[in-house]
């Protein structure tokens, strides 16, 4: 495929090889994006999967399908990909070994819950290894299996190596159109979806997206920004004023029976944007213990000293059971509207035994938060 | 009790009946509500209790305790308590009849819901009568049980009389100090929940509410206001500029599997007030239909056809799976903030399979209704 923005058309190949021109008054780029593949030794061998079509899912389960009764699994990758994949292994009673770079699990959240999810996986047989960077794969002397070597661990053998260390956006169709690229080599995109190449547009994990906390645009590839960037761009080549009011990065991971979930900025995250960001952790029932079945929650609220303002929170609870991904909604409708941590405490939200208490843990939290300060 | 306001104090009954008197700087009222008791004649006959204290719930406890194993108790209410009530009983093996005025349940949501409440109550045997005003109680021929004789419907007997037609505030004490009341009787308040006597306040069921939706007070006693309206009046009392933001009438019950939760206005309740109401039904899984455990919500979205503003919603789905409490408190949270029902769909909110879809239900609602318009 090849984009001629001065003339408007789209060379396509057709089924039969043979090439036709579509013209264009508008044209959306959602191209998306592409897992990232180290370039080593034995990346190519058989049983060496990335994950990111439909085919690289019926490719693993395959092979599974037809390992041995032990088979086991090596994941490269602690991310949301990475550790899902294990779960889903471990269900298929598959033997898993996670490779983690730096050791830390999940890094989209602070360490505190990460050593919680380290341990969640370990009560399910999970091994974990901080691995340092993969560096090469060889076949086992069994010649059926293989080996991940990597800088920093021994050598891992297994029937499965799933390759699952994060995407780099699909932006070569724009790069030869001229399109200015950006973040992460990114598709660079006005809050209309707009390319710097006029009637080109482009939308999702091919594109940067705008932060509504950081007020600037970054790379975050996500479901629920390509849904609506992919409408706002819609909007916009149909000539109506559609706006992409930014992410707050809200995200949510059921690994096991955690539910781990943030939304806004790490602690980190703000100080590196250049917040006064203090963090305080609070464990809260997920509704009256005197009710039956009530579970612990930890919610972690990040607010600025210098203005109160709320710049973050994650929550870690128990799945089925403490609604933390709808809690995270509501940190992330507070934060979409910029509001204090102290006026938490005025949202009217809802309470009945079995499923709160008067003051709503994020109410709790975010009170806690204020009396430390 | 007795309050001088002249004096700023208040004489207090003592233990052995001595009286005492209290000075104050300020004074916080806070009496509460106490149950409605219709004044029909049998209402104070042994078996039929009030739900208000905690004396009436060891009562309660206490007759079931003593009763035969076939035991039988007629409801006089379909509000909360009534049907929270209901539900309890049904666990501990007792035969229900529940006496509704109108013949609707659960009057705080629209009848739509009302109907699946219905169906939900008559599926735990639970019966519904339409009884119309209840008129007396008698002693049954047996001299062990008791007739709920009402204007509508037949003679009910059982072993048990509950009466839950709601509370009114109990002013009375207020009263007496020349505090002025408003709405239902309630103590007057300011949004500093001062009264309209210097250096008295009030808090909670026995004062009104302000809400923010209706820029007025009403009567509306719930929990979660009466904690944030302490709040407040303690902020007063020792000088600080607290303010009630008011309640946005967001609640949510457990009726056996069902939850249904409310926030903002009823489309009636938004006609009477002025507004241009119009409300729109969706049914959406709670999370991606592939990933198991999927059940239907249903929600109902309530907006201002003029303006586009957000004016309410309800939400009924399934307990311990559908999140319906805390996705009520991401409509809570959007109404507190005056949002359009259109920019909903601009909300940050999570998405994982296990938990919602890239639009979360809440979104996917709120898309129909401007869809619809």
């Amino acid at each position: 495929m090849a984009i001629d923005p001065a003339a408007r058309s789209v060379a396509v190949l057709g089924p039969q090889g043979a090439s036709s021109d579509l013209t264009y008054d508008r044209l959306i780029i959602a191209t998306g994006a592409r897992p990232v593949l180290p370039d080593i030794p034995g990346i190519n061998l058989p049983g060496v999967c990335p994950l990111h079509t439909m085919g690289d899912a019926l490719a693993v389960n395959d092979l599974l399908e037809r390992a041995s009764s032990s088979c086991s699994a090596v994941i490269v990758g602690a991310g949301y990909i990475g550790l899902e994949m294990a779960e889903a292994l471990v269900g298929r009673g598959i033997d898993v070994t996670v490779l983690s770079r730096s050791g830390r699990l999940f890094p989209t959240v602070d360490t505190e819950f990460g050593t919680a999810i380290k341990n969640e996986l370990a009560r399910h047989g999970v091994h974990v290894v901080r691995s340092g960077n993969l560096e090469e794969i060889t076949a086992a002397g069994d010649g059926r299996r293989l080996v991940a070597h990597s800088s920093e661990a021994e050598g891992v053998t297994a029937d499965l190596i799933l390759v699952a260390v994060g995407v780099q956006p699909d932006s070569r169709l724009a790069a030869s159109a001229g399109v200015t690229l950006g973040t992460n080599g990114a598709i660079n995109v006005d809050r209309a979806m707009r390319t710097s190449v006029p009637e080109i547009l482009a939308a999702g994990d091919c594109a940067e997206t705008w932060h509504r906390l950081l007020q600037r645009n970054l790379y975050l590839p996500l479901g629920t920004t390509s849904h609506k960037q992919g409408r706002v761009a819609g909007e916009t080549a149909v000539g109506r004023a559609g706006r992409f009011e930014g992410c707050v990065g809200t995200q949510v991971v059921k690994l096991f029976d955690l539910v781990v979930a943030r939304t806004g900025l790490l602690d980190c995250e703000a100080r590196e944007a250049g917040f006064a960001p203090t963090t305080v952790e609070t464990e809260a029932w997920d509704h009256k213990a005197y009710y039956p079945d009530a579970s612990k929650l930890r919610l972690r609220v990040t607010g600025d000293r210098a203005t109160g303002r709320l710049l973050g929170a994650q929550i870690l609870g128990t799945w089925g059971k403490a609604e933390v991904s709808k809690r995270i909604d509501v940190f992330a409708t507070a934060l979409f509207h910029e509001m204090r941590v102290d006026a938490m405490s005025d949202l009217d939200l809802s309470y009945a035994p079995p499923f709160s208490s008067p003051w709503e843990p994020v109410q709790m939290a975010s009170q806690a938060w204020s009396a430390r300060l």
